[in-house]
């Protein structure tokens, strides 16, 4: 099975990186131990991706969990000749594909830098030893995963309403700040309607305020 | 906050259930330990609920994780006066609203019986408790949720594709059993097409047979 290469274009920003955001991140669902600081101090690497460079290419296996420290990325997958935006994510979160890391089979998606990124990056090797060795671990990662799940299906929610104005507006309610940061055919294609629609939308909420 | 009612119309079913099922769908993913299957027996109770039942009324508080037994439940929100089924599950799987659950705040989703069901109910504070008690519980939880995550991710695709037949391939792998079982309304909802659409589709299928 062909290997993601090493994210992209990275290149290592600095030997020990500074890696506060991604505790403070992790400490806020629930208290870190310090063997599991230790660890992450000693393990995580550092990286960069250029904008629109791929960290996932589709049919490659998934073998990171990143911190994105600054950027914005989106996931996608393929309708024929056409990509669907099916998630964008932002600085200060999590970045991987779950279907393929947590069941080690080729990705169905791919995930792109929608902008210059900084990263922080473990392997699923590490994450793995990590679970086994800090039990405790394995509590942060049962409370983060609530959470990103509960957003799975908010965003599935977003996808099924049939009303273009519902749908923005829902957008907004979760995502706020990437209304005036994303790409406009990013956003559409993730609300799954065309650019003429969303700009139509756009324009009535702003008109509103 | 308005708590709701124990499930519908729920009858206890015995006193001591039989909760063999629930202890296979969680020890396929962990070892149990003899602690937390001694709280299991302890502590699940079973109950039934009518077809058409609510079991989670929009607007009031989750209390429960519920584990099927017997029957079909669906997840759906309101857009309007219409309603839009945004998953369906079937025996051996757990059911929750996990906005209401992990956030004690009132659901955003209503939970329905769409067959007469049987069902065994833990609590929110016994599965809280059981996190504290029995530490590898989160380890169990952890694992599962990266499924129902994937499979929420699974959901929200289906929902933006936008050929009929994609959506109804899609739903084929993911859903067989489902196929021929549910009220073709609420698969029509789920899939976000009408029911005309949903009936020519399944005639293409059908005939490909």
């Amino acid at each position: 099975m062909k290997q993601p290469e090493p994210v992209g274009s990275g290149k290592e920003l600095s030997p020990a990186p500074d890696i506060t955001p991604l505790l403070q991140l992790l400490g806020c669902v629930h208290p870190l131990s310090p063997g599991v600081i230790a660890y992450l101090r000693k393990h995580v690497t550092a990286c960069t991706a250029r904008k629109r460079k791929l960290l996932l290419k589709e049919g490659t296996l998934c073998n990171h969990i990143y911190f994105l420290v600054k950027g914005a990325v989106r996931g996608f997958r393929r309708e024929g000749q056409k990509d669907i935006t099916t998630w964008i994510v932002v600085e200060n979160d999590l970045v991987t594909s779950i279907f393929s890391l947590d069941d080690r089979a080729p990705s169905i998606e791919n995930i792109q830098a929608l902008e210059n990124c900084e990263l922080l990056a473990l392997t699923y090797a590490q994450l793995d030893e990590l679970y086994d060795l800090y039990p405790e671990f394995n509590i942060i990662v049962r409370k983060l995963l609530q959470k990103y799940y509960a957003d799975a299906e908010r965003r599935a929610f977003i996808a099924r309403l049939t009303k273009a104005e519902n749908k923005y507006r829902h957008f907004l309610l979760l995502h706020q700040p990437l209304a005036n940061r994303i790409p406009l055919k990013y956003t559409a294609s993730y609300l799954g309607m065309t650019l003429e629609t969303l700009s139509r939308v756009r324009k009535k909420f702003t008109s509103r305020v």
